[in-house]
């Protein structure tokens, strides 16, 4: 039986990660590269860079490399002290920041210097949050969802930017807090639509899809939410992380006439590919 | 029986108002001038001016004045266009409008002029906000409360101001609306703490008091709200424009111990004088 896969608009990679892997993709394979830190969060593809020259070296090991030696940027961004650093090293920088992430890095900068308090709707811990903290010399306040706002003394000229990531529910329950004190408030709604366009388009298609597969970390944020969106509407929808998680035995269901796909934000075409090419390859096989 | 009679603190003009009325009145008597409407809802200042050569001319009239007339702008401050137009005539002109009004006018022409659309959160009919939204070309989004926002489709990039004397409450039921949608949010409080000052001393004597008397202009909007927010707290509580319409009947009532009194930022200090000289006159014929 000839199945039809879909696989949903936007999955995958969104723009700034796929333009930071195809930097350290698309070289010559006997060229040396770095990534500062894991360029995503996706064993496959750091091992696939690994064969092809490129590591990943974490900030406190910076001093083993050579002068001119080539460090990528991920698309995460960092602060303005460690590119200062990897400046004063004088290493070849080769800047994959995701686009969207500088353009916080400039407003946090530009409303720092002219005397506004910060403040980052993210997790603390995420490098992108580290990097942005970096501009307005790690003087940010940083909340997930305000909650810890309650009690704080809340500066009356503020700017607030999101991590691109962040849920725009919380984003609204920050700005519904600081709304009650601040005097002079900047709002800066950094979340990129790549993660909702992504769910939506994921959303649309599990509706009419008698299997949903998404292919992503278990670990991924991005992707448990993919997850949980297509379950809501493909009681049939399965989580893997590659072509290898996947059982076929779901072929033997003739009631599985159209398949869709989608994939978390850390996932790489080729991935995505392996998994359709399983699919026909069993189908071919029946 | 003798009474305690309390002055809430902060009662009647605001620093932008008396600065408005002392320039009107600190000057030669034989002086014609002119203010541009009524210098503030009040009738008997308004009437006093005259009687010292200040006449209220509406914009419709402005044809009537020759060259060198002096006229007045009020502290609730005059569109761009507007003052191109006085000025185009050779008219003295003395701005008194209060110098937070003029901020919002040089924070909303610039902000119109970076490419933000504009909010005013306020009374459209309120010749503070026609004012301000004549510095951004008269295309500002005008909301008392944003109950007509739900609907309306909103700007990505937007700058939110409100009139000085509006209610902090709806300043943030607009805010909670706008945080939902906008991507760029400037929110610039601009409601005067004179008016929240006054209100919160008004709100603490009116829960102590048998008795509250609010002096102003009963077409007055921070009067009225003045009003709204005593009634609260003292059932008991009178609106009054001057010392005639304050009926002493009152003065039977024994339960009538303490009696506090507010004015709303239109009324002059000599005329809450006369309300207490009334009252303690009164008790002296008892």
């Amino acid at each position: 039986m000839k199945r039809e896969i879909i696989i949903a608009k936007n999955s995958g990679f969104c723009f700034g990660v796929k333009r930071a892997v195809d930097t350290a993709s698309n070289k010559n394979i006997q060229e040396k590269m770095y990534t500062l830190g894991p360029i995503i969060h996706n064993n496959d593809v750091v091992s696939k860079l690994e064969e092809s020259n490129v590591f990943s070296i974490e900030l406190s090991k910076i001093d083993s490399l050579n002068e001119s030696d080539t460090i990528i940027i991920r698309s995460h961004g960092v602060s303005k002290a460690v590119m200062d650093l990897l400046n004063s090293k004088n290493l070849n920088i080769v800047d994959a920041t995701c686009p969207y992430v500088t353009n916080i890095h400039k407003k946090v900068h530009d409303y720092h210097n002219q005397g506004y308090s910060i403040l980052i709707v993210g997790d603390k811990n995420h490098p992108e949050v580290v990097g942005i903290n970096g501009w307005c010399s790690n003087e940010a306040i940083i909340t997930k969802d305000g909650s810890d706002l309650e009690t704080a003394e809340i500066p009356k000229k503020l700017c607030v930017v999101s991590q691109t990531t962040e849920k725009q529910e919380n984003w609204q329950k920050v700005l519904s807090i600081l709304i009650k004190t601040s005097k002079e408030l900047v709002a800066l709604n950094t979340i990129c639509s790549a993660t909702e366009v992504r769910q939506k388009n994921a959303m649309v298609l599990s509706k009419k899809v008698d299997l949903m597969i998404v292919i992503g970390g278990k670990h991924s944020s991005n992707t448990t939410k993919l997850f949980e969106i297509c379950k809501e509407n493909c009681n049939n929808t399965l989580l893997i992380e590659n072509e290898t998680e996947l059982s076929i035995d779901f072929l033997k269901n003739t009631d599985i006439r159209i398949i869709g796909i989608t994939a978390g934000a850390s996932t790489p075409d080729w991935i995505i590919n392996q998994v359709v090419d399983k699919i026909k390859l069993a189908e071919k096989a029946e």
